[in-house]
């Protein structure tokens, strides 16, 4: 396996993302919107000792995610050491690993890139066979169902029968529902972090929003701007509002605390260090200028300007419409006449359900009901609502991971591991 | 007084708007920013008998409001007779008017639209006298501290010498702080209504995104787009964005609920019936059916891009960037070294303070931030809030407004008339 190997750097593990193709024009994928494509890839890594089948994990990553969950790229930490940086994890890297909660010297961790995605896997912008194209406009709509049911085909190939554990945060938790609601035989247990059953009308609204901005960019060109330069501004705009919901006002507040630079001026608070390396500042600031006035900015603007334009050198705007429209059409109860309970009445999984205490983009209320609708079944669930400040993305913020989160995972898995061995031994 | 007169119509009273023009290059009006404006108009309307002048009412608007707070105006009588549809009443109707809680009968009532904005008062779309040209661009920064000066100058010219009351929601409700603060002997009451003392990083957050969609929309030509389209695109977006956080999720939610077309389909909900009214829905229909799936449309797009459509039609892009930066940038402690409660050591204003329960823009908290902070100087406080789920908009409701906060309000303003003519009595 190359990501066991030991490469000549100080940075381990190294790992290499790999890809499984399948489907023809006489098997194509069936997906759930009537459609199908006609071939598949999904892009995947794999950490640990694929000899630990039993014990395999699948994590799920969220809407921006893809299969790099942990360890290091060879070509970035070649890249880092030329431009003088450290290299980047994966971005689980804190939760995957030797000893992590998912112990890879116990568990075979697998993760894949989402169906409809811009990672590896097939997506808006990969070739359509029939055209030789990109698909872009053509591209058909995804669900989740439909990225769970290509990661089944993955699971298949890798000869895994049953998987030991299913995880992932916000989309990563819907995507670990459906695998324990649709394939009840095949998932030992599943732990939906920050997730809902479905989208609030905010949620909805707000990704709508986004969407408006893609869609309305006159660069979009109906979505086939492959070629040319695509709707930037649209996707950065769609981004810089999504990014704020999710973030707590705590934690807005304390990374962006309000500094007056003159009371009497404009009731303003200071310049922002980072604001000459921001174009969206300098182009408020040329504004500003030309309004006779040093306007100052707003940290904020500059943070969210840098999400949104660096979103956009690594997302492609069609992806983001296929992936959040699949968010705003998961409905875990829609398939049991709205009941969200009778969802859970096959499934044998045990789980652990996580929430965070600042987290409005999926409050925890949202986990309480999943929680609810699982008891009703008298499903095996565990519940905690981690008190944590980052808001949604909290599942992501190694303080936590390093904290409750990871402790409260490592527990489930190693009772867990202990239950099956005890079974398989006696 | 024009309003007084009963025209051949069945809609009274008919009120219209009136125009007041001050300052000249030798005395201009001087600006917080350090600039000045050499010459500033204000648009306002009256309702009431001007002889009630010791019991003068200023309504305060919010960021999208104009003067035409109450009653119809002949045009609009008139065209819409020949539409044939009900005239459109002023934005605060339910409020102001004969036996209504700003009691026309005993008070004399007074709306001015804000400086910087676009509905009448000089603003970024004014003439600018030295150019013969819209401001534009050159308009310089204006704070809410301007706003309420230029109707101080408003209220010197209509011979009235201390204001009976000061109210309105939201940037209303700042403006009516404002007041009471810098202008302790000429405010009776204030009742500042789902506001706050200065903006959350959260709060800054979503105006920052949404100038950026005005300033990056190539439309904007710098803001000198005058003549030409202007940056519709832009503007539209940050109407959609910013109108996603003045309602509640309830309101969402009960506005738009989840109807499933067809659950083995696409987890999606059913189209909308004004969807095809709706140029963004066809659009994404339009993309939906390259896609070859018919994608269903959130009701809320369709309303959303309703609000943002409309709105662009009837609001100035320039005077949104103005007036919301001058919304982000209020801070009422910031000029008294931070200290929030020491503003208020000066004023002489009995306060209403009313914040609604849904209001997640304006949260209960920083309505009892202010209360905490008059009571640290024994200023006469009532606060009360209000139970109601259509959020931060609340005020603005019919149901609320003939409910708890007319009769709050009456309450509060016929016992302070109740204790003016007995001490002028006595």
């Amino acid at each position: 396996m190359r990501e066991e190997a030991r490469p000549e750097t100080e940075y381990t593990p190294v790992v290499e993302t790999r890809y499984f193709t399948f489907g023809n024009e006489d098997d194509p994928f069936e997906l759930r919107c009537g459609k199908s494509l006609p071939e598949v890839t999904v892009a995947y890594e794999t950490w640990g000792d694929p000899a630990n089948k039993d014990r395999a994990i699948l994590v799920l990553h969220a809407l921006t995610g893809d299969a790099h969950a942990a360890g290091y790229h060879s070509e970035d930490i070649a890249r880092a050491r030329a431009e003088g940086r450290e290299p980047k994890p994966g971005w689980w890297d804190p939760m995957i690993g030797p000893g992590r909660p998912f112990d890879t010297d116990k568990y075979y961790v697998i993760c894949a890139n989402v169906l409809g995605g811009c990672k590896g896997s097939t997506g808006p912008s990969s070739i359509n066979p029939a055209t030789g194209q990109p698909w872009g406009s053509a591209f058909p709509f995804i669900s989740i169902k439909d990225m769970v049911n290509a990661q089944v085909k993955l699971i298949d190939h890798l000869g895994i029968d049953k998987l030991f554990c299913v995880a992932g945060g916000s989309m990563g938790g819907m995507q670990a529902l459906r695998w324990a609601v649709d394939h009840p035989q095949r998932v030992q247990s599943a732990i939906p972090i920050a997730t809902t059953a479905r989208h609030s009308a905010q949620n909805i609204a707000f990704y709508e929003v986004g969407r408006h901005a893609i869609i309305s960019d006159p660069a979009f060109l109906g979505g086939d701007y492959y070629g040319t330069e695509g709707p930037r501004r649209g996707l950065a705009m769609a981004r810089m509002m999504a990014h704020i919901t999710y973030m707590s006002e705590k934690s807005l507040h304390e990374k962006f605390a309000r500094r007056i630079q003159d009371p009497i001026r404009a009731e303003a608070p200071a310049r922002t260090e980072t604001e000459k390396a921001d174009n969206n500042a300098s182009i408020a600031a040329r504004e500003a200028s030309r309004r006779g006035v040093a306007l100052p900015q707003f940290q904020v603007n500059s943070y969210l300007h840098h999400q949104g334009s660096t979103f956009v050198d690594r997302f492609d705007a069609n992806s983001y419409l296929v992936v959040t429209r699949a968010l705003d059409y998961f409905d875990l109860g829609a398939d049991f006449d709205e009941d969200l309970a009778s969802a859970f009445a096959e499934t044998n999984a045990e789980f652990l359900v996580i929430s965070f205490s600042s987290d409005w983009h999926y409050p925890p209320r949202d986990s309480k009901s999943l929680v609810n609708a699982m008891r009703a079944n008298d499903v095996d669930v565990t519940y905690s609502d981690i008190t944590a400040d980052w808001g949604h993305d909290s599942f992501l913020v190694k303080e936590v991971i390093n904290g409750k989160l990871g402790f409260l995972v490592r527990s489930f898995l190693d009772n867990l591991d202990k239950e099956l061995t005890d079974a398989e031994e006696s």
